[in-house]
C-alpha cells in the first residue's frame, strides 16, 4: 500500500485506528475455546466486527509464536483471511525483527512475500545494513522503534547524547535510509509531548502509536503533538478493543469499542 | 544449563565452537532437496557431524520462518532432535526479540519452554522491562545484543555518550538486570579490540562471538581481548562450517572444518 492510498483511506473511514490482534486464549471467551483454531475464529469475528472503523490491523508475532506450529498457522489464516477480505487495510507484522544483512533480508521476504504484510516492526539496534533490507520491496514499509511506550524506553532510547536524546538521533539516522513513503516510527503514546521534537525531524512521516488504552496514553495529546496535514499518525489499540468483553458477544463489544475511538478520531480529522 | 555446566563442558571438549544453523535450501547440497524435510535433513546430518567438536549450537529463527509453516516445523524437529540427541549442547536460538512486558514474556515461553532452548538471543532497544522477563527462568539465558558483528554497528551503537560509547552503557546497564548465571553478551569478532572495554565491565560473563569465518573476524584476536578464566567465549561459525561442501559429503567437510577449528581452539584453553 502507497502513502497515498493509506492516507485516502483515513480520509474516507474517518478513523486512523489500527486493531491490533494480540490473541490470547486465557483471555478470549471460553466458548471459542472448543474450536477447531480459537485463535482464528477469534480473530475473524473480530476483523469483521471492527474493520468499518479502523484502517490497519496488527498482529504481534509473539502471541502466535507462543502457540507454535498451530499458532503459526493461525497466523497465516489470520493474515490470509485479511489481505483477500480486507485488502484496503494496512497490514502490519508486529515482529520488531532486526539482524545482519542477509538474514535481515530473510524475514523480509518472510513477511512481505509469504505472509503478505504491507508493514514490519524493526528495531533499529544494529543499525543501517540491518533496517535497510526492509526497504527493497515495492510497497512494503519499515516502521522502526523510534520512542516506545514502556517503561524501558528511559534505559537507552531516552539517554541523553551531546546535542539530542538518542532516540531522535535513531529517528534523524533511520529516516536517512528511507522516505515518507517506506518507513514509519512507532512513538509510544505514553510519551506524546515528545511528538514535538520528533515532529521537528520527520513532519511528513507516519507515526505507529502504541499505547493509547490499556496502557494509559491519551489520544488527544496524541493528535495535540503528532497529526500533520496528512494525519499521519495510526494509533494502535489491542487489549482495550479485542477484550472488551469475554462473552459471547465479545464481537459486538469490540466493535462498539472501535466505534467509539473512532468517533473520537473523528474530531481530529 | 548452568554456568558451571557450560564451563565444564568447554573443558572436558577443549572446544568453545557453536555451530549456527542457518539452512538455506539454495546453498545445501541438491541431493537433499528430494527428502519430505530437507531442512530438517541437513541440520540433523550437520549436528551429528559436528557434535563431538562443538558445545552449542544456534539456529537463526530468520532462516526457518522464511519457508514459513513448514520451516518452522523444521525449527521444532531441530531443537528437539538436540535435546534429546545432544542435551549436553548449549542450545541457542537466535531470534533477537525484545517488546514490552508481557510480550516478551510470550516469547521467553515460546523459546524456553515450547522449543526448550537454553537461550534467546535478545534485543535491548526498548530497555529493561523488554529484557527482564527472559530472566525468570531457571537455568535459561538471555543473549543481550551489545557489539554486533556487522557494519551498522557503528551507526547506535558505537556513538558516543558523554563517558563512554553507547554500547558499553547498554552492557553495563543490562549487566544489572542479570547475572552471570543468567545473561551473555553478543559481541562481534570484526570487533575484538573493543572486547577490552567489555571485559572492564563484565569480566565474568560469557560473550557470544559471531563474525569469525565469513564474516572476516580473527580467533586470535578474539581469545587475546576476550578469554576470561573460565574461557568465558562461545565463537559462533555459521556459513563456514555448514557450507563447507555443497556435494554428498557436505557433513564429512563440516565436520572437518569443525574440527579444524575446536583445534584451533584448543590453543587457548
Amino acid at each position: 500500500m502507497t502513502y497515498t492510498e493509506l492516507v485516502e483511506q483515513i480520509k474516507i473511514k474517518k478513523s486512523f485506528l489500527c486493531v491490533g490482534l494480540d490473541p490470547d486464549t486465557e483471555k478470549m471467551p471460553k466458548h471459542l475455546l472448543s474450536e477447531e483454531d480459537p485463535i482464528y475464529e477469534f480473530n475473524k469475528h473480530i476483523i469483521d466486527a471492527t474493520a468499518e472503523h479502523c484502517v490497519s490491523f496488527k498482529p504481534n508475532m509473539a502471541f502466535y509464536e507462543a502457540y507454535g506450529l498451530s499458532g503459526i498457522h493461525s497466523l497465516e489464516k489470520t493474515m490470509h483471511y485479511i489481505t483477500v477480505n480486507y485488502p484496503d487495510h494496512f497490514l502490519i507484522a508486529d515482529a520488531k525483527r532486526g539482524d545482519i544483512g542477509n538474514t535481515s533480508t530473510m524475514y523480509a521476504k518472510a513477511f512481505f512475500k509469504r505472509l503478505e504484510a504491507d508493514a514490519i516492526t524493526v528495531a533499529p539496534y544494529m543499525g543501517s545494513d540491518s533496517v535497510k533490507p526492509f526497504l527493497q520491496f515495492a510497497g512494503k514499509w519499515a516502521i522502526v522503534l523510534g520512542l516506545t511506550s514502556n517503561e524501558g524506553s528511559a534505559d537507552f532510547q531516552q539517554l541523553l547524547l551531546s546535542d539530542k536524546a538518542f532516540y531522535l538521533r535513531v529517528i534523524e539516522a533511520c529516516a536517512q535510509w528511507g522516505t515518507k513513503e517506506n518507513m514509519m516510527f512507532v512513538a509510544g503514546a505514553t510519551k506524546a509531548q515528545m511528538f514535538e521534537d520528533i515532529r521537528k525531524i520527520i513532519p511528513d512521516h507516519f507515526l505507529l502509536v502504541p499505547g493509547v488504552g490499556a496502557q494509559g496514553g491519551s489520544l488527544s495529546e496524541v493528535c495535540r503533538y503528532g497529526l500533520n496535514s496528512n494525519v499521519g499518525l495510526l494509533v494502535n489499540s489491542s487489549r482495550a478493543i479485542i477484550y472488551a468483553s469475554d462473552g459471547r458477544d465479545f464481537a459486538q463489544k469490540a466493535a462498539e469499542e472501535a466505534h467509539k475511538t473512532a468517533l473520537e478520531m473523528q474530531q481530529y480529522i
